[in-house]
């Protein structure tokens, strides 16, 4: 399968006006596709719990440089257990430690908050890109509007197993006709309020086969020909194992179209670098792709998205 | 009401033998009293859930030095949107940014690992404190152990509503006591695998009467005299609005009681600096004082807890 | 004294065009008032040394936060020496560490480079602001222009013991009158491709008295009327024991007078928070306020400015 | 050439007594080989200055990671220049940044302080190790010890021009006998209160051939040959264009021998990663291999170090 490309004029039309969402839950707004969310949608999805088990949709943070990972996190001990030995009785012994990240990127699991991406100087419901400022940060769209929590029903696309294929090439998305096949043949129903989750295999190989760089080599992601139907179900998050838009792509103007039309058109919240070969383990057992999850961002407000560890309960 | 404090001597036969779960879950156990979590108890908490409503318990992370926050977080843009003007045209047009923190402390919201106290040269099920070090960090212990999900009943014991007071005085904790009037009086049952938590208004109170240096203002928190309880009953995480001790205290040995003897002897998991005010807001409304509450620490191997949002659900 | 403020539309005039040194030393010229050292004057600056005596006009840096260090610089240890005990024998025993800061602001004694300040989006030599990026850094301007070492004579203009008082009063400056008095009175002569440094007494003060806010509090500093005299001297380097602005002041446009019309109109090179109290005392002794001083800033390609280290030789 | 190495035995011998300078400048020294400089010495140095030119010593610092910089620097932007536009009419433009590093390794130019390494527990002059904490840094032994300023007569062994070689080998070492060939053929004498600078080429052969993993590849540097004739001559501070240990070493004990028996026994200050190409050239075409040279650390209380920019005068 190769990617079904929109047209550049098509994804500007869909930005500014067929997928825009500005205005649309009033002119204050920051929380843009959450307004999907609902206590209905929560306990829809609480409903789907059988068993009581929880699947991490997570990948552990490294603190290591890589090709991909060019600016590494950081972790300091600012005190240590290894200064300690028995019976010299030193009564206070602690341990406490510094942790610090650039989340965005491809590796670490994380949600993007309407403050990472702009167009044309403008943000989602059309204010000055100029509220994320470099002395501020997100003064406006920052993470915590995500921060009430997102508990609400998931659905896992999982691309590979639809076609048959260990994953998804680099350069390839996935795209409309794979939520569709899902649909059809895994029986479940892209509903507004969800968190829809694409796999396509490309982060657990790279546990593999080791890290490329993504500017060279490409990446995988969702199809930007998903965006109508993510308006059109309203969906509220959308994620997949990869940093979510396919590259290389064609387009003069637009460099990330899924992030560029869907953050910043629909107020869309992407789940970027989610940890999905348990969870379609786990889904294959079961022969069941919808979930409950929880999404829960930490407080930081001005900061323009935050690490998460997503839980599916079965 | 004043502290009920155990002697030097009962604290140490706690933490060495009565209260002591070393080898309890085999000799490399990790999880310490979250193996009192189960499936059953997910879905028993599950059961609650009436509305789909959720309530977050974090405080928003301040970045900026306090009394009580002599290392302040940190937070830096990457690139920001002040640097973009409408009709500029350059398209790729993006926010990123890098926060790192200190969240062991008094202000964030956290979970602490099993590796964050040490006694004796000694962690939980007896390891040498040297796992955890300078150089590589929690190697064993880390909060890795935690990143399945906490997802349980949690009970709120609303210390100020029991007690007709606004808050819990700085010195004053909240004790065995407390915790068995909100049994008889909010009909709640402290189980096996449940989330304690105990609110004493205090980190409320700081956002209206400023920060204090605790070391020199003390801090109210749970009595030691809880901890018996907590292991009786099997609390997977017991949290509460402080720093979860009670100072001053009158040990020669103990500088954190609850901290040395929960996490050393019982393999206990705390919360610091959880948001109740809130939670005891919705609690009250609704006459209901138990409920679901899914805590998601970040998977972040090496590192001795995780900031956190608690999030309940009602 | 009070000071003697230009009227804006001299500050404007200066800045523009009567201390305007854009294009003096060619359009790509990045090293400003640094053009005014040569072999001759490092020449001359060693013919005044006499005994080999080092003085230090460096300020420790502190690791904690004040009301005028509100993002304290960081010190965390990578690896340290209290895991190791005599007779453990663990041969290879090695302490490193990690620092970081932001040296702008009160309280660092540091160098800042042109790219530090702009006027109107313009930058000293009239390059757009925008090549100082947030995503970059200080692509130009930035401090690799002095890193071939500035090493010359400096001179020290006493003020508190010219006017017989203890220190200047924030709010007040040291002016051109004070610096005529210097020459006057202690025989120096501000020469081209000199270091001027101008005591005011604040740093040291803050020691014994505690910091304060200077936005609260106001500074001692150059007064702006000093401005001519360092054009027509071509003095390469101007550095003060204070942030080398008085406030408040009185102008309208001009926040920083001194380092806005400095360092974006003359290419100034300003030297903040020298401690110059030792120097003063070794001057004094000596009855000799004229001396060989060496900045080495650290070689930091699209870094502002740097830490450094000041040493006079007397 | 192959590396002379001194037996194990011997290096224990002069780490424990032969080069061991414990208590010679009293129990609380802080200062060890620093202790040669004086006043003399600096006069010495400034009578060598003939033309009053300057070569830097110091290699830009890199803030990308590369395989010998795995935790790679930190710069980020406070506020920056890219957000402003001319005409708009903000008038307070300022750009501001936050650096950090970890300055020990093989890539910055650096000076270690005496508290870097330790030898069974023990610091120099016979301290515990203890007093260089995770928690509070070096309490001891800091840079502190250098602030004062290193201002002396350097010696430049240039090792390949002496051996007629573009560059000394990895694994190869300069040793005694190149030390006693500059002498003999550059006419230059090493002498107490000297900085010895061994240059190898390998720093500036890095800038070409790309970085390797010094752990792997090994590394040139001063062979442990040299230890005894650095303590009979009283040299004050000795660097090189590499990390100053020849790996792969022969040693059961010692991984880092110059600066095991060097910082250890001697007391030795250590510039590591000086950039010595420069130098080398400039000494070559003046056929003088002595000078006048400046280090100035950073005046950082309980650091284990700093980075410099050392500076020679012509």
């Amino acid at each position: 399968m190769t990617v079904n490309w929109p047209s550049q004029d098509d994804l500007l039309k869909w930005l500014k006006s067929d997928l825009n969402n500005w205005g649309r839950w009033g002119k204050d707004d920051q929380k843009g596709t959450l307004n999907h969310l609902s206590s209905e949608k929560t306990l829809q999805a609480l409903s789907l719990v059988e068993e009581g088990v929880t699947v991490s949709c997570a990948r552990p943070i490294e603190f290591a440089a890589s090709v991909d990972v060019p600016k590494p996190p950081q972790h300091f001990m600012v005190t240590a257990g290894d200064r300690y030995r028995k019976g010299e009785g030193v009564d206070r012994q602690v341990a406490m430690d510094y942790f610090g990240l650039i989340f965005h990127g491809h590796t670490v699991t994380h949600i993007d908050s309407l403050a990472h991406f702009f167009w044309d100087g403008e943000t989602y419901n059309g204010r000055s890109s100029s509220v994320v400022s470099v002395q501020d940060g997100a003064t406006e769209f920052d993470v915590m509007a995500a921060t009430g929590g997102i508990v609400t029903k998931g659905v896992l696309v999982d691309a590979p197993l639809l076609r048959g294929v260990d994953y998804i090439e680099r350069g390839d998305g996935v795209g409309r006709a794979d939520i569709e096949a899902a649909e059809r043949e895994h029986g479940v129903k892209v509903e507004q309020g969800d968190v829809l989750l694409l796999r396509t295999g490309q982060l657990g190989r790279r546990e593999v086969t080791g890290p490329v760089d993504v500017n060279v080599d490409g990446s995988s992601g969702p199809s930007p020909d998903i965006l109508p139907l993510l308006h059109e179900r309203g969906v509220a998050v959308m994620g997949s194992d990869t940093g979510n838009d396919v590259g290389p792509n064609p387009y003069e103007r637009f460099s990330n179209p899924v992030h560029q039309v869907g953050i910043v058109g629909l107020g869309l919240w992407i789940l970027d670098n989610a940890w999905l070969d348990d969870l379609a383990e786990a889904c294959k057992q079961r022969g069941k792709w919808e979930f409950m999850i929880s999404i829960l961002p930490l407080k930081m407000p001005t900061v323009t998205g935050s690490p998460v560890n997503p839980m599916v309960i079965f």
